[in-house]
């Protein structure tokens, strides 16, 4: 199935209505433009890391995001107190293994952290590989919504999966546009009560957002704020321009 | 009363004739930006963070900011020394404590640095909340510069206050602006004999800047680089143009 | 001698073709421009920086950039790592000194990385100065090639020296530049045959883009966007374009 423009509208302007807090533990490249895309859509972003202060940024927060890159033992501590005060707030939490696929043991640290049984996961074909089709299975089996991107984007949950053909080539040419819908995807869950059509809605906005700013691009430079310029001003009528693009 | 126009754009100019060098131990969300905001007025920023380093660099620096966003134990030890260091010149150093209001910790940090007498003080609202207004008072008392930006930006010292009412809501929408806005209070006091001068003519600046880009962008992303061009290239004319636009 | 627009607008498409894996160990400042820019030019960034790991990501690279700017402990001994997997499997790496004027400490660091033979070595005058003037003989006598930027480049090797005069004065303006020219040397280093040619390619094709960007721009907000979709779109046209425009 595809995702419901109508739909999508929707979610997102609860998220520009509420402006859900989203705590980020994410690499050290991609920490302002994620800021700028959580911004952009009306989301609230935190981005401490250090583990004796990162539970009251958690508790204050909506969600939280849990990105592999740039790792090191302190953000990995930090990391392990952030999920731990997630858990105990009932709070969903977004994993985003980048680059399990370079480094084993980034790896099973990521599949540690998948057996915490996270809201969400976001990954590219190579990251899946690395983890495992049977860990993913077992993932979506308790309720994680894995969201695989790529030329097509694959949302897949315990009973439904979802489709997403949008996006431009210039985004593979611009550092940190997974990491961002990582962020995406947990402010879209903050502000959803079915985590499934929350992320095919994330996804949905993503990739729309995506293909307007390729129309407008010279190139990956031009692309960045037009894209940003797209997710601040994305409603029913950019995707209506969408669909008669086709 | 409301900064001058003439004054403002003659600190800006021997900002750009000066070069003052900032030495920014800030956060790593806002880094990038901070360096490229301080470039385009004419200065010259250094972010080296680690303890044993950061000495050499506040020795050859005109004046030291000190944001708290991101701490870590290892930033801390930088801040004591690098505050250390300014002191023992006579260098003049801002406090910018972000998130003050989040974390207890954080806070009771803020308070401890606030107690060592910086030059200004940059905060929100919910920040200067979290400080206290009897904190906030007895730093002014001693000569302190408090910087409040919203809305309105009200910056007061021991004497005198003064209000902008410039800038643009997309500024709300973009990561690091009131970090960065601590960097260039911190290269306008390098060149200003008045310390309470110079911070009104800083605010005046970053904010003529905000409503100038404000109007010419479409979004957050394309005010990033209306803003730094805005920076770069602000004079008597903008002012005059703002005047009018009234 | 000059460059010659042929030679390297050839080694550009070989960098588009075979999209080198460039591992970065570098500022915080730098990190998500440097990747920008690494994109944009067709080559694969990646950035992890912890000791345990960054063996497995130099393993999988084609070439490595050390850069000493925000420098700590924890990033001294990732480089060592680094450096060492480097060398055991033949892959070039590259030494950019930041800063190394600033502060003893990192000259004599920056000293002691010298003598272990990167590939090149990319600085500026003052960086120059504080390594000194035997060491950069030394250095090239044993292969190194070494690229000094400034209003005019000069790129020297054991037996040969080129010159390339193109860039905009806006590049001073701008954060992380030259940190991202020594991305570039590596990736086309990684590709190249003749590293002195490599070097001279990479430095062509900065200059290039920094021309034509400036040419564009309205102040170093939009010179960042131009110059990207300079570097991702620059073939023997530009380099045709900016003869004529001498």
């Amino acid at each position: 199935m595809r995702p419901d423009a109508a739909h999508t509208v929707a979610v997102l302007d609860a998220v520009r209505g509420k402006g859900p807090r989203v705590h980020c533990l994410t690499n050290s490249v991609a920490r302002a433009f994620t800021a700028n895309v959580l911004l952009a859509i009306g989301a609230v972003p935190s981005m401490s890391h250090e583990a004796p202060e990162v539970g009251a940024f958690v508790e204050n927060a909506d969600a939280l995001l849990v990105n592999l890159g740039t790792l090191d033992a302190a953000m990995r501590a930090a990391m392990m107190a952030a999920i731990g005060a997630a858990e105990a707030r009932g709070l969903p939490w977004i994993l985003d293994p980048v680059f399990a696929d370079r480094s084993a043991a980034r790896a099973a640290f990521a599949d540690e952290l998948l057996a915490r049984q996270p809201a969400a996961l976001r990954l590219n074909e190579a990251e899946a590989a690395a983890l495992g089709a049977g860990n993913l299975d077992a993932a979506r089996r308790v309720g994680t919504i894995v969201a695989q991107t790529g030329e097509i984007d694959r949302i897949s949950g315990p009973h439904a999966a979802c489709d997403v053909a949008l996006g431009d080539p210039l985004m593979r040419q611009v550092t940190a546009m997974g990491c961002a819908l990582g962020a995406v995807i947990a402010a879209f869950i903050a502000v959803s009560d079915n985590r499934f059509s929350g992320v095919c809605a994330a996804v949905h906005v993503f990739g729309a957002a995506g293909s307007l700013a390729g129309s407008r691009a010279a190139g990956p430079g031009s692309f960045v704020p037009a894209f940003l310029d797209a997710l601040f001003t994305l409603d029913a009528a950019s995707f209506a321009e969408l669909e008669k693009g086709r």
